[in-house]
């Protein structure tokens, strides 16, 4: 049953439509709806709607549903359409009227947005443990080949010498900027909706404030209204942030692939995370890197989505803003892998001295040569430069 | 066994990354690898590579992969990474060394992308057939209510008298168009890769012209490497033509879901087609219209993401590419389904005449009456268009 | 004066801000404006509307603009908003009360629409124009160095051979399918929203075949509303057009500064056309190539922009519509631009052979060696692969 | 003459295409880089490298820019590309040899990040002052009208009754949650580049905290190379920001331009604010409102532009950056219009009282009775659900 159903039979084509894979994605959501479920029918009790004995009840069967779910045993049936109608059914049918008390005060929608950010706040937390493992194997590899020198680049043109420990640690001062961006937003998400209905507030009088201490949020927002508008607005910012990681991966991908080309062979990559061609035998594929890199546009999409579905709308909950849910769930997951993938290879990556050593060509050092002549021979710096620009012109032309 | 195996053991991450969701996916694609298959074994045996029999055996083995596709009964394992991969493992098993012919002169790259034109192409034929009918259900719902008049708006405000029928009509022409466009584009990608190996030829000589003859290619892509620098490009298009097709749907939405608002009351939902809410008993709301309004920007991010992924790289075949796959598969599914729901949309749609007639204000035919005093009357066009201007403005402020 | 103007004033503010720079970028558009409404007197006149006389004064001044706006002389003012307004304003104040018909029977929003058609039209001949240009220098490239192999990369990895006739020509069939598609497009965008007014047609009775034939439109647009919805349609699918050239320069470049690298060496970039650095004497930068590359976002972002637009709104016309213009116009010389310096950069793009020479590792050719085996050897595929690919392995680990 | 000028001649079409537009954007930035160059000198001094004497004149002469700069009057000509080079050319025209030390120890690099983080710090000052007029205005709206009620809608449907003043609060929490945001970037962006030469280094010694002080910068950023990759990754940021404040501006006049037509006439917006018709004489078009609701597209496509533009390319600079200058200066000006706009608006906006009450129909309050049968009459959940579902049914079909 729906938790909407009233008498009339919703047309088969439409259900399976709007149900969408909704029910297979809200296997995530099960158990951060009965911790908010949990909190509702305590504050319910508290208000003197139900009985302590019923709150016991209640909370015993969310507490049932919690750990089928940890187990995977918690099912959502298609017709059922989301995580929020199963666990209402699964109580109802356990508890009879008295668990129909699970559904006084408040409104599906605020129980998604709940579910949604305390969701979002824990895989943040996920993800910035993964950024740290990263930063930890990109300071290893700083240290081991700190004496190692690369040729750094500007316009894809050898510039000025680069070490590798720069090169890794640019990486880490990168990640650490996104971790202090990821922390903002997860304060930011972590503000409870609770309470606030289907954007117009409720009829009952419930401590909103207490809803979210009970659940753990950090805050509350304020404005029913404002809770609805920010479906979007949350999720665009959470893949902005997304954005940022997988932006860094993207060119760490790209450093990698081509510093392990034969041409440069700065980089080693062990076979065993490569991949080969079905029609050439000698390939070693670095498969891997480049699904990452392509990762990012996977995620960059995603949040283009968001934004362009939410806009031009009235305020107010609109059904678009379901269809999002997978956008942001399904970046939340590429991103961890994405990390994670990254661990490895930069864990196992491997350098070439001799081909570092012998990239080290003379130009890489006119920078320093032009100040020395400034410096120290006091030349005019258009002098110095012009100098060192035609003695360079005049050996590679 | 994956077709480039070659004496060591891949990582089990990098395994499970790089594999992705690749072997669901490639369901769809078994039958295209097959006619492909098909047609190449005859290349080979043609050249005298293969001998008759090797041939005839080769194609009823794969006859066999086809059917048992047809049934779902043909599996792809994770570790066989895609349905190219399973479909030579296959044969190979049936026919022992007989079967490694199958890999003889071409790459799994040119396959992949032979059986993906192939299934876009006809996946497009299929999208024509549901805009057909959408087309049919929009002018039978044209002739139904023909004489029923309701405002035309411009910037959101009451313009000039619309017809249903013209209503209805300015989506047939447009859906007209998006057919012309889609036949354009099926032409275009209806194009042969094979024989191009993984861009840079094979080292055998095949037939290419017949070849595409026999799978039933319009034409063949003669630069290699052109083939392959086609990734991406040719996804793009298709899903700029699904854009397009979407952006209709999306507007069709926008319009049944503001004219059947009380406040308009022209269009009336039937509620089989409505879903309720779990807090207000009173709610009919239109859910499959405003997940068909979403779709349209998950399809526009799509194509966002084949055209930033395949920027900024080199040509020739990228890992990056085989990501698009999704991508472009999801969004076909999208249109299908998008397409079927705003038939019975606008089949099972109601008008409210007595709304659509109460709605037709005064001020919705100054343009007439300008016109009146301009040509009958014949005031300059700057005065009548004053002494409406004044009018009106007088009424309403 | 505004076409519109009613008795009250602007706010100043709101005038500026609506205004934008319309007046600048319509510049472009005054002949065009001009042509129609040649033909839109014309059409008054057959109706008996307007005398022979009238529109023959009407027809002189209005190639009075075309000639001053050929000079740049034709002047738009801000507070004009538009040429339209300032075409009107210029034709009334020379003829007075006669030079009010210009406004009869249509909207200004037509007449935007039409202009933008003849100008896009126009546009999309210059930049196939331009295309063909590109086309006979990548000829000319592949014949001069036709027998240059250099290295085929896949994954970034050396593949097979690649001769630069075979990749100066992927460009020249790619570029021939987007002239290919252009040309459709160009047809396609070639119809005439001439007679529609607002979107509701008009209520005078004018012949909108003879109008079209008039003013050089292909065909026309039959219904009114489509017209108008359109916009945005329209202009996305001439910037997808765009985009797929430009998708090819982004190419093209990357290329060209990946195998200009002193790693690699194939192709020498003329220091005339690279600029240098402010730090770095030593510096030769391919500024130009890469400013080609980032322009492909700008015009994939523009087709972003306009297709986000125009959604979620009902059919009929937005003022949003106006603000794509500049996105459309301004994509529209980057990619014009963007070919003539490619054209530039092809024709004095250079060759270092020995370089190019050198290159050709062994490993580029175990494909050829692996179908000896096979074919001549008689080898198994799985045998022979295994063979070379240990071979191979052994020698790089 | 160029910085990087070096005894060859530019071609000049590349000249023309690579300055672009930069010499007129860069106006903006003047005062910037000579902050930062009065911070550069000052530091060479404490290095010994110049003269007191050498430093008060160039810091004299900077001054000088700075105060030419505010008058309109220092001027960049195109072949100096840059202000960057506008403002060494005065400096060495003005005092010799001896201005050339302006170029020591630094790159053109460093000075053009250094100088956008300056204006973009400024700018988000602006843009959050902005936003706070926005929210005294909202908040007097709320406080004028608190006691009028309308209906709040969800999926475009009567929902639930919302007043004034809980609609025009959900704008002010969001706008206070942006303007969080917005500090939050701003001091993420405060950080200074200068010091790090082209991204790896400078061959001399300068205090790169002492130089970050003297300009303002909150922190430094260590990393040289990092400072390179924050190209892009800071503006994608700086973007996502203005993104969410444009997201809510779209909604807002989405809000305002549906409640103001005739079908609901809950707003009036003064005519004095409206624009008009070329056609239709009794049109009043809320034009600005659409442009804002356009615009949040241009911003948001500028975001897509710069995160695909830094995509799949290396660690270090890249020409490709420079393009996305224009992105970000160009949605700082619309946000900043914007938002001046629309506190207009929202100043101005008038609501009709008799409208708004009877607009209020009895659904609107299904929620309420149904939790009196819930809570006074101790009826069951889904019996009272079912009760008023039926009800309503009843009533309107």
């Amino acid at each position: 049953m729906k938790l909407w159903q009233k008498g009339y039979k919703l047309n088969r084509e439409v259900e399976k439509f709007t149900v969408g894979n909704d029910y297979i994605l809200d296997q995530r959501l099960v158990k951060y709806d009965c911790i908010i479920s949990i909190a509702h029918v305590t504050a319910l009790c508290d208000a003197g709607l139900i009985t302590e004995e019923e709150k016991k009840s209640l909370i015993k069967t969310l507490d049932e549903i919690i750990k089928l779910a940890d187990k995977g045993k918690f099912m959502i049936k298609p017709e059922e359409e989301d995580c929020h109608t199963a666990i209402d059914n699964f109580v109802i049918e356990k508890l009879g009227v008295a668990g129909e008390a699970i559904r006084i005060g408040r409104s599906r929608n605020e129980r998604i947005i709940g579910s949604l950010r305390l969701y979002y706040v824990e895989k943040l937390g996920e993800i910035i443990h993964n950024i740290n493992q990263l930063v930890e194997s990109l300071k290893d590899f700083a240290r081991k080949y700190r004496r190692v020198i690369i040729p750094g680049y500007t316009h894809m043109r050898k510039a000025m010498p680069l070490s590798i420990s720069l090169w890794a640690k640019s990486y880490v001062e990168s990640m650490k900027d996104n971790i202090k961006l990821l922390e903002f937003l997860s304060n930011f998400l972590n503000t409870s909706p609770l309470g606030t209905g289907a954007g117009f507030g409720i009829p009952i009088k419930l401590d909103r404030k207490l809803i979210a201490q009970h659940v753990g949020f950090r805050s509350i927002q304020k404005n029913p209204l404002y809770v609805q508008c920010s479906r979007g607005k949350f999720e665009a910012l959470l893949l902005d942030g997304l954005t940022q990681v997988m932006m860094d991966l993207n060119r760490l991908s790209s450093d990698i692939i081509l510093f392990s080309m034969s041409e440069f062979g700065f980089f080693k990559i062990p076979k065993e995370l490569c991949t080969g061609s079905s029609l050439m035998p000698h390939k070693l594929n670095p498969d891997a890197l480049e699904i990452v890199r392509s990762k990012y546009h996977a995620v960059l999409a995603a949040s283009v989505q968001v934004k362009s579905t939410v806009s031009n709308l009235i305020a107010g909950y609109h059904r678009d803003f379901q269809v999002m849910k997978e956008a942001a769930i399904t970046s939340i997951d590429t991103t961890i892998d994405c990390l994670k993938i990254m661990v490895l290879f930069v864990e196992n990556l491997d350098i070439d001295r001799k081909k570092c050593e012998k990239s080290l060509t003379e130009d890489l050092f006119s920078v320093d040569k032009l100040h020395e002549l400034v410096v120290k021979e006091k030349m005019s710096f258009k002098d110095a430069y012009r100098l060192m620009a035609e003695k360079h012109l005049k050996k590679i032309l």
